[in-house]
């Protein structure tokens, strides 16, 4: 499977599109670029008939394009007005800022830390959360503020108000929830709708809720899986980003599955947040379109 | 994947074994067959610790062998009885005798008898029974008897004896449910406990019941899947054979994933009656072991 | 993976393009086609940075277009001069003709005659060709006329030029190698470049040549793979379209190999004929891109 | 596909053999097992028809059994010399010692060393050792000395024995090349035969030898892999343990073929090390037996 990783040497711009299908409208996004200049780099569309959609992902590079960020929106206003478009842009020089919220669980934290650092997310990641103090000396290791917040029933509420503030401090726009064992209240996840990944370890929509691998193991699949998704209000049924599985058989046990399944998660996750920051996913209904491209 | 495909050039014969784990359990096995003159070609075994099981396949030439069928079972007993094994042995003379069933969605059924012809199946097809008469044509290209019995609501029972009955007459040990649109009554699925194999078009338990790959395609899943089972009471939720998985996107529509579809239900559906016809499955709670040596 | 499968309820039209490039391309083929009342369905295009060379296939409904099949040539032209393209356009009503090729193994045929008769492929097959008798009852099960043309070293040169002779009869635009065991001359591989799709049973490069599946047992690789890709003057060097693999183990045999290679074979055969049929490939020096969109 | 990964909580032994095949031996291995009053936790075999060959893997809790490592040996020498048996046996208190060697590239390394923390690998890792200093900082924070020996090609016979010298003083029974960018002396390789694993980033034996990754885009492969096998003197060719490959295409850029190769070369590599620390395998011919049970 194709998992592009573009390392982006100079600086570029992205435009994410989703509107309904009209004749017309490529050659009206294609000549609004040309007119500026733009040397496309990658461009990515999809008609989804059955919902007469429109999809689009077009990144160019910034080399003589003659709008900045500012100028691009008032610009494509008129455009996006008329062809009533969704849209976002996204130049490259305002990365993603990202906060990793992990329990006890180190494994997804740990390989997203290292390809952190390998450089192959197009992000920044200024701090990791965590309701244990467990994770506190790889997450300095890698030189990234590391803050424990305790979470009960009782102080759940403050809690969060700690994290949301924390994250505002960051400026944070994408939270990873990296085997992070507290279910987010309604209030968190509205406040970052579409913001926050978590990583399930099932194939959705089966075994949907707690213990998936217990589950799989007593209902005797032969294939165990992982899915990376947005966070929505109901549990486990966001947008899947990604999904991936692999073979077991009787010969596994439980112990067995939960360490296969690891690996698993840290493939589905990791891939879900490098697409997030390389701006390749659009959210239709509670679908998305992943431009790998 | 291993889908070991043995081509008995001699008589041979199989034992399947599940019992309580104890010692001198393979020592007993072992001692019995050498001592009449078993040339051991595959042996296999699985302790379920979880469960305290001992799980065990041995294929052995009977070249040699001084005990035929009968005297094998009687032989054999006072061992089994020591152990408190649940066995069953088949000399490789006797052949499964398979009946396929298929409604309209002819694509297993044509792959299942293409494989049948190639030899790829250690059994006989003495029928093909239908509810339509669409698949007659390329049933009897193959030179296999096709019996078209409708099947309504009003119907069932009597439809379903006539299916018993057809059964009976050609002493079928095995009931293939290729894409075979009705659900069997408890009445036939007791009178074929552990005899009856289906194909489910999702990874099961993901979409259990109607029309999987339409509720996949509206949940947005990247991966769709297919499953081969025995058939109980509960609809879906027997004994899991055999899984596998392809990978879909955004861009495939509900038509490419039941396209796409086809060609897991085919394989999930072949290895499944290959291993039971080889008998590689060994039932034990609700899951199996797959002995594929 | 996906393997968009669109079934085409319109007429449309595919345009295949490969040229250097260039700003203003999206923009002047866009305008071109909006001008004459498009309707795009799908657009798919990529940048290939290592060599500034630019790809794209657009296929659009010719409900309401105002060009035919000759007129489109004429228009399209200068701006396909403009920008230095090599292209192609491909109204829907011409149906690639495809002629398949089979010796003595006819799993490969039967599984294409079967998705013909489904429906699969967007084509016609006036002819299978075969140097022996043996698989004409299935081929005139399907309605297919069958020609048998023995070869031999002697009778090559003959026998091709019987083979072209009916290929041109037919209008044959894909000929497909379904295991046909005899290495086209240089001569037919010429007249019909990029029309001939082989299935070599490794993945390629490995294991170029005779009896790949032998070499991958003695070597004890734990992968088999098959390739299918369009035949050049070098064996097995020709540009790939695709491949699979499946694991196999120390207890597979090599008749395991076999076996389980066949149904790679027909996947990544099947494959390459649906994507070519929907004008879906396109080959720039020794690689082919594939627009699944 | 199983990575069956046991957690032994108990003492246990495994026991290893490869033999021809003959009538009783798994009655004579049985008996012998049961008379010391062991209790199978494990056990495994295969027969390889064509080389008239048998493989076993057994492995049994040493609570209640009543001989120790020596005394197993001697005992069971006499059944060995009978049927002519190349066996080992290793009691789980023996922990295999496991050296890493890296050069540059430390994404292997960081994985191993990961997993190892973890409890994934039946290992101790007393060294790792590097021609470079830029891993110290990781493998510090492991808690692991490590060693830099750089290597030229006027001081490489002295570097190699400086390496030999420390694996020597650490009872190393495992050298790990993690992307470790030196070719071993056939001095090095013979001294540790059997006991060096490499990770080569094709699936051999496809692009053997130097930047497979660029030979795949080169030729337009669909697929990329990873090996990892047991080093011989000739490069690239020994027995391969494990492979894997993952699907790449005509928009993947070399820098995407390397990036997502390294997962595939984790993957393999740690596979590899968990099989052989687990004594799970057989190497028999240039071929290796993988009993995951």
């Amino acid at each position: 499977m194709s998992t592009t990783q573009n390392h982006h040497n100079h600086a570029t711009a992205t435009l994410l599109i989703d509107c309904p299908d009209r004749k017309g409208l490529v050659a009206g996004i294609a000549n609004f670029l040309y007119s500026h200049n733009a040397n496309i780099l990658h461009a990515d569309q999809h008609q989804d008939a059955s919902l007469n959609l429109f999809l689009m992902r077009v990144e160019w590079d910034l080399e003589g394009f003659d709008l900045n960020d500012e100028q691009f929106r008032e610009a494509f206003a008129p455009i996006a007005g008329q062809f009533n478009m969704r849209w976002r842009v996204q130049y490259s020089a305002a990365k993603t800022q990202v906060a990793i919220f992990v329990s006890k669980y180190d494994h997804c934290l740990v390989d997203l830390l290292y390809r952190y650092r390998s450089g192959e997310f197009n992000c920044e990641i200024p701090l990791v959360v965590s309701n244990h103090p467990d994770a506190r000396e790889i997450v300095e290791f890698y030189g990234i503020p590391f803050h424990v917040i305790p979470v009960t029933a009782e102080t759940k509420q403050t809690a969060e108000q700690q994290q949301i503030d924390l994250l505002q401090a960051h400026n944070v726009d994408l939270v990873v929830l990296a085997r992070y064992m507290q279910v987010l209240s309604p209030t968190f996840v509205s406040a970052y709708a579409g913001k926050v990944i978590n990583v399930h370890h099932s194939f959705l929509p089966a075994f949907i809720g707690a213990k998936p691998y217990h589950r799989a193991y007593d209902r005797g699949v032969k294939l165990i899986g992982a899915t990376s998704h947005y966070v929505t209000e109901v549990l486990d049924e966001g947008p899947i980003i990604e999904q991936d599985v692999i073979r077991v058989s009787h010969r596994d046990s439980l112990e067995d599955f939960i360490a296969t399944g690891r690996d698993l998660e840290k493939t589905v996750l990791s891939r879900a947040v490098r697409w997030h920051c390389d701006h390749r996913i659009l959210v239709y209904g509670n679908k998305t379109a992943i431009f790998v491209s």
